[in-house]
């Protein structure tokens, strides 16, 4: 066991990443990043449609290739590493990013006919299309099955499997005509690396499918066909040609094919777990257990946590999902999230500022020593719509507390600030229901490189943060997941002790400044719930005020 | 009288400007403008409050006798020009600007001891440091003299005489005991030229008196001493040393001094007419009249009508001002206005986005072809709080709709949207009080030369938008006041007829973009009737989902 080794395959949303790991310590051998190529940094666009968002699945072949190769290469350079001791392989994605894929599990887009078909590439999980028919399937489920939508926040989301193959229908109902099934990414790459032929023989993980295409034991798996009908017929002739079953992660994906094996240089017929959505496993990696909130911050926001299976979960308002097998086999899988973090400071240093890393830095260094409320800044983060607590991807960025001195240094600050404003809402949303949280760890390249950030997020929510060791938290859990498929480790837990470990340096709350965000929090949340609907009677005549007198106060 | 000239001082918030004009037909000869020397483009700030804003009063002696001389070397170049024939001076500034002066009228700030301390200086019109006391004011006046706000909207401003008199009494009672008087700009610099030393001798217009001291001859001039004793007896004690009575535009401030003649090279014993504030004899320059509403566009934006004195005019709530002689002898003057407007594309521009003037045209080319509501975009245009139609200078700047896709152009122009949004609220306030305006002049550097904006204010209003030829309304307004003064024209609309004129380009709604502006403006006063509290009952769900259906309209 000493001298195994698993890798992790992350899909990103703008590049691929392959991980190489030493079963018995977590070490982390080698890594390779292959940026998709098409797109703008790998996303196909619609200049006329913000909310769209696809990816070419030809992309994702050529990462998967490239990233191992390269991999193996680097890890070459580690002494007694050797491409025979690879003996398994994970595979996590963003999600739910659909595939419209043939009778053969080959994507349409692969076909030359559909290749530039915007609806038969894969739809992006940021794709937000479907915002029209995400309501739709709310409304539809709220009269006819609450209970496929109780453990979701009692709102579908324009992000899931549904919402969009119906927007496909819609939009181009001879792409969805020409489609025999849709496949998760998630469930495809692992699919492709098996070998599997047949979208119906395709394992799907409980994941993606729990969370996203209302998929539960508790009703038989998919939504019965007369529940699809409503939305469309075709939707209900398409339910069987999708799965009648989905696995968590004690069930393999399949077996690496011969051919796969010789292209990149692995074993043949090592096992492959069993897809999951990237935080998902990202929370593996984090050593996700009961009691711990895991935060994966990118470009947008995963939080995850789990429950044993033995109890009952309630039914969290706002919640994404709560999914049995999602994260851990035996314990039900939480999901929140935010739908824009780092995307937001990029859009704002780089879109509108036009800078570049060196930018973010700029800024960063000028507003660190700033009080919470110094600025008179409060902003909204939903520049990509709301995923937790309001699931609704109809709502946009707002900024207040502008003077004309007003620097953009001080408003990369006020965005940070929003998304801990979000994060704590969520924090505070799983508290309420009695979903203890006694630990948050923090992952992803925000987390590890963004120290004011990750001290405002302590401060805001008055939690410390924790931060993992792993650069790449998702592609890390992957390899566990494969590690304890393969037989390194006897279970998950024995597995997460020895392959993942936390930062020295935690971020602990300073009282002063977790008393002025306690004061900007309840600003932020009566504009929240007005804008956000949560209230039709909202009295904001003092916000301003309110501001300018926490401004004045914090500029002694 | 073909050959008389005036000579119009325009006191800016940044510089000062000499015209010389021909009488007869109001031909600009020469123009020269002297920037303020101190502080930040002549503006003293402090740091750590923004709302603070003054100015050295010897710059304006610095800029008086600087640009008088360029102004007449350059005029000079005018066939047929000779400093001999210039008939008058007419001043007007900037206000409400107080000025702590000495027994002799000279202010404190330029004796030594004073030079450097920030409550000595003018405190100038756009200070916002005052408003605590302005509330006070507000709220002291609705308890015991509801006349004194009932003309100004019903509530007093941080940027007027007795808000700032108080503060100054407040953080600087030394300064406060040591002016004998204060002087308002627009009185000292005639005072100066007619060589007036003693503050009560000063001859105060009405203008500045009316709108923003509290003098009416209802009631017996400035506030009764049993009033200002409810602010401070300190307060009450310097009424004895302000003045007793406030003149219109009929009667001369003064004759110029052999002194500053022979400083200026101007001929001495020339009349020099009453100060008033830039915008009001801006509205001269524009051609004013019953029926008109003069729209002087630049840092920030004044609105001025005139109604005949014989008439009995409303009070209009919000309504900054309405005081007989403020304008025009026999008309009682209107005066609205927009806190910030140029100052808020500077802010954006030269501020956030640090870039000059060559950025407010590409971004402006960027978005000039955008439909109403296709960015998704909608602002406050409160980054300076609101003067009209709120009368509240603790609000700030708010934007909303934000994707990640905004363009920094897109939010130049939903800047320029909200000042025209501000502006409507204006015109719709006035005319709901039966003041009807049948005709808009604007004036000021941005009506002249940002057509995109000219069209904005013209689709959002509905109003056809016409421009003056002049490049200097106020400065030129003031030349007309020393024309008439001086005996060159027999009354002031011969005057105005003669002296001021229009472009022939028209600025004209377009019926289609005027109705998506309809609903943009439906949304902007939701969001500001809510953060200005005019309701404490806000139903703001709506908001960003119809911003966003319009944007998907109009992205068609």
């Amino acid at each position: 066991m000493a001298d195994v080794y698993t890798l992790g395959l992350d899909y990103g949303t703008n590049s691929v990443r392959c991980l190489v790991v030493r079963c018995v310590d977590g070490a982390e051998i080698s890594s390779a990043v292959v940026d998709y190529p098409s797109g703008k940094q790998g996303i196909l666009l619609d200049a006329k449609d913000h909310n769209l968002a696809r990816q070419h699945p030809g992309d994702y072949l050529f990462g998967l290739e490239k990233s191992v190769k390269l991999a193996l290469v680097a890890a070459k350079k580690s002494k007694g590493f050797d491409a025979k001791k690879v003996i398994g392989i994970g595979v996590d994605t963003t999600g739910s990013s659909p595939i419209p894929v043939d009778a053969k599990n080959v994507p349409l887009a692969l076909q030359k006919k559909y290749a530039k078909n915007l609806a038969a590439q894969c739809w992006l999980w940021k794709d937000h299309t479907s915002w029209r028919e995400a309501a739709k399937i709310t409304e539809l489920a709220a009269q006819h099955r609450r209970q496929f939508i109780a453990k979701c926040g009692n709102t579908y989301s324009s992000e899931w499997f549904w919402s969009k193959l119906w927007r496909c229908l819609a939009v181009s109902p001879q792409v969805f005509d020409a489609a025999y099934s849709w496949v998760e990414l998630s469930d495809w790459v692992p699919s492709v690396l098996a070998g599997v032929t047949d979208p119906k023989l395709v394992k799907r993980g409980v994941c993606a499918a729990g969370h996203k295409a209302l998929y539960a034991e508790d009703w038989g798996g998919l939504p019965d066909k007369e529940f699809l009908t409503l939305l469309d017929p075709k939707l209900a002739a398409l339910r069987d040609r999708l799965f009648e079953k989905a696995y968590d992660a004690t069930e393999p994906a399949g077996a690496l094919t011969a051919d796969w094996a010789k292209k990149l240089g692995l074993p043949a017929g090592i096992p492959i777990a069993i897809g999951e959505f990237d935080v998902h496993y990202g929370a593996i990696g984090c050593g996700v257990k009961e009691g711990t909130l895991v935060k994966i911050i990118g470009t947008s926001t995963c939080d995850c946590g789990v429950v044993s299976a033995d109890k009952v979960v309630p039914d969290i308002k706002g919640i994404c999902g709560i999914v049995k097998g999602a994260i851990l086999p035996g314990f039900y899988g939480i999901e929140a999230g935010q739908s824009a973090v780092g995307d937001i400071f990029k859009w704002w240093v780089e879109g509108v500022c036009e800078g570049d890393g060196a930018l973010h830095k700029k800024l960063a260094a000028e507003v660190v020593k700033q009080k919470p409320g110094q600025s008179g800044l409060l902003a909204l983060d939903w520049n990509n719509g709301n995923r937790t607590i309001l699931v609704d991807p109809m709502l946009s960025g707002l900024l207040l507390g502008q003077t004309l001195h007003t620097t953009k240094g001080e408003i990369y600050r006020a965005l940070i600030e929003a998304t801990a404003f979000g994060a704590r809402a969520i924090i505070e949303r799983i508290k309420e229901y009695g979903v203890p949280i006694d630990r948050i760890v923090c992952a992803g390249g925000i987390a590890r490189k963004d120290a004011m950030l990750m001290q405002i997020y302590a401060d805001v929510t008055g939690c410390t943060m924790l931060v993992t060791t792993s650069n790449q938290a998702c592609a890390l859990g992957s390899a566990v997941s494969a590690a304890v498929l393969a037989g390194a480790h006897k279970d998950f837990p024995t597995a997460q002790a020895k392959m993942t470990s936390l930062e020295k340096k935690q971020y602990k709350p300073d009282p002063a400044r977790q008393k002025a965000y306690n004061e900007l929090y309840r600003l932020y949340r009566q504009v929240h719930d007005a804008f956000g609907g949560l209230t039709k009677t909202a009295d904001l005549s003092r916000v301003m005020k309110d501001l300018l007198a926490l401004k004045e106060t914090q500029a002694k």
